[in-house]
């Protein structure tokens, strides 16, 4: 039998007494965790205590490089640019939002510049999508990859999107399935070392953190969505990683599509130079974050989106993993249009409730096992701001299974607000940029 | 399968929140958790929530209520007076101290005036210890009785000691083996809750409460004491039993013993008319509590311990129970004395350390399965206020095990504080009384 360094109650008891906890007890809490010492119920009741109280700056970073601890780390410097230098390397993570297909051009677009983009990535739960259902809906694309087939289309093309390892911080994936069971998620200590203990593992040299604020985000209040990015900031640059967030608007659907195929067309038309103006404005914004977080400086995205640059490593990228970038994608069977009730301008069209109705309409899942529908979604057809007209469409809703349209307009009631001709809908795209 | 009423997730949301739970809540928790449907990682997970952001006053009470629906209540509705009117009852709860017999000859003393006294009681954890030990040291004393034997013994002798059956308020034992590993036993309103949902379910008509104060108690704190005294008066009133809680000192033992038979003689010394001032004084205090709350003002307990006729009871009380009163308790094998440093006043002997050496001697059980010395503890030859001469016995170490001395002695290092001849140590038994 071990002797264990600790006892899993006083360090409950430090925690719920607003004390602070050693290196040593944070390292031993997540090892112990990860093997079985410290029970599930004794985790949960000091996953409150944490929530309820807090932890500095110093416990937040000790307990990501503990959960990284717990797993493998991945290694990129093998990968070298054409004068036999090493590879610069940059990701993006964003924390989840409705219509948010930026990955997908982004990828690729920061890899014409010569920084390999590594975009590990995961599945929707619950109203958010998740990028890999959505490349996915491609033919023949596929997610899992080797870690040989990483490095080499790493050095190919510079860009990947799949499926992270569960070799990666597997003491995180213990523990936010225990959290999501004991009302633990919403703690801004366990979020952003839960988000930052992945993607350091990652072994990315560069991080721009996409932090979403307003209805379809994680983080509806703009003051816990500034602290979240604010530790995520302070966990990466404490790691040596290279750390940007921007806080970015969710109070509203990204472009015109929220699911899984028409997010993929979506990104397609940015990749080919059009597409929605809010796509192309973050995909360009966050590119340049990228680019100048890895030491590039002199690069120009838009250029690159407008010249076909971009797409090129598209195409290569989803064929270097079985897709075929040319190919028709899947198209819903069913479908069902809401239209304008009146005249006026839109001045709100309510993000959480988008992806609520495209999440019955099956473009996303209720349990990890569930499957998706590649078709299913809305399309939308007016964006805040618009002047509109009764009897115009606003919306199509898009499933192969008609039984859920009736969920998904119950979803979708009062998120349209169209108010008197000359109203005016403000949202800036962009609030704010925290770095250190 | 049974649709559930409730989510446990929203429901630990709604305490982290600081929200108010509703009855209908409350009563599903309880009964959730007891089902299994509410797992133990939840239920951790509300009680450090409720530990951090508390439970108002109808919260509490609907919380023992419903622990008290979890099981059986009993009912002494059949007892009656030679009168043929239902005779009153009358019970005592100790939050535990040091050298705490003051059950034993409280019991038989309050009956003496025609109160019948349920004392449902339990057995000792850790440095404090159990009534139940202490009279199993009397050969032949049995603790299990049946729910026949304890009504005929009410009826006939108006005293009873023994366990408390397993059917009254079993939530609350799943939920105390949870808190004890998960750092929230500390938790005012889950004490208060658990204490009172076994007193009211044990169905006693008046209740008085000596909650502890001081280095040897549950509550070093004062505030937290009374806080928890006030919580237990208020579920109680509203319970509808009469309750009346006294704040006592626990900074230094009840008395001159502390262990299991040899507080057996001690309170035998009171019910003979003698003892230590201490314990009588709290003896006739709780006594004179508990008549006045059964509505019997007119007594003098002190006369019924200075004329035999509370002993008359006890030995009854004892035979009843298969003890012999009349028999040689036992003695411990060993014996250490422990001596006076130095010339002056005995100002401090710590209850806690007190409590320690008695534990580490053999008095206590460190696991609810060990068993316990019948002999084993700690006798104290001069209390605070005393005037000791260098080299005089303090105290007097016993157990059956004299392995067992060298860290009892630990325990006890710095226990005695002997300051200069003139200093004066000040005590005050009863710190307050509250009531509704």
């Amino acid at each position: 039998m071990r002797t264990e360094a600790f006892d899993a109650v006083d360090i409950i008891r430090t925690k719920r007494d607003r004390g602070t906890l050693t290196p040593e007890q944070i390292d031993w809490t997540i090892d112990a965790y990860t093997r079985g010492v410290i029970a599930d119920e004794q985790m949960s009741a000091l996953n409150m205590a944490i929530l309820l109280n807090g932890m500095d700056r110093t416990e937040i970073s000790r307990w990501t490089a503990a959960m990284i601890a717990s797993g493998e780390r991945m290694d990129f410097s093998s990968l070298r640019t054409p004068t036999g230098e090493v590879k610069a390397t940059a990701d993006k993570h964003s924390t989840g939002g409705v219509g948010d297909k930026i990955t997908l051009p982004l990828a690729p677009l920061v890899a014409v510049f010569g920084v390999a983009v590594p975009q590990l990535s995961g599945r929707g739960l619950g109203h958010t999508g998740g990028t890999l259902d959505k490349l996915e809906s491609i033919p023949g694309w596929q997610a899992n990859l080797s870690n040989e087939h990483l490095l080499n289309q790493l050095q190919d093309l510079g860009a990947v999107i799949c499926a992270a390892g569960s070799g990666l911080a597997p003491a995180d994936k213990k523990l936010y399935a225990l959290r999501d069971v004991t009302g633990t998620v919403e703690a801004i200590p366990l979020i952003a070392s839960s988000i930052m203990s992945k993607k350091i593992a990652e072994g990315t040299g560069a991080l721009v953190l996409d932090v979403k604020v307003g209805s379809g985000a994680f983080m509806k209040d703009e003051a816990m969505a500034r602290e979240l990015a604010e530790t995520m900031v302070a966990l990466g640059t404490d790691a040596g990683v290279k750390t940007v967030a921007l806080m970015t608007d969710m109070s509203t659907p990204l472009g015109l599509t929220a699911g899984n195929a028409i997010e993929v067309e979506e990104s397609v038309e940015v990749l080919a130079g059009g597409g929605p103006a809010d796509v192309v404005e973050l995909t360009v914004k966050l590119a340049e974050e990228m680019l100048a977080a890895a030491g590039v400086h002199d690069a120009d995205p838009a250029a690159a989106l407008a010249d076909g640059r971009a797409m090129d490593v598209w195409k290569k990228m989803i064929s270097a993993q079985g897709g075929d970038p040319e190919a028709s994608l899947p198209v819903a069977r069913e479908s069902e249009v809401i239209s304008a009730e009146a005249d006026g301008v839109l001045t709100q069209l309510d993000a959480l409730q988008v992806g609520h109705a495209a999440w019955r309409l099956g473009a996303g899942r209720a349990r990890k096992e569930d499957p998706v529908q590649a078709g299913a979604g809305v399309r939308l057809h007016a964006k805040p701001g618009d002047v509109v007209r009764r009897g115009q469409p606003l919306m199509t809703l898009l499933t192969d299974t008609p039984e859920r349209f009736e969920r998904a307009r119950q979803a979708l009631d009062g998120a349209a607000v169209i108010a008197p001709e000359g109203s005016r809908s403000s949202r800036q795209l962009v609030i704010d940029r925290i770095a250190e």
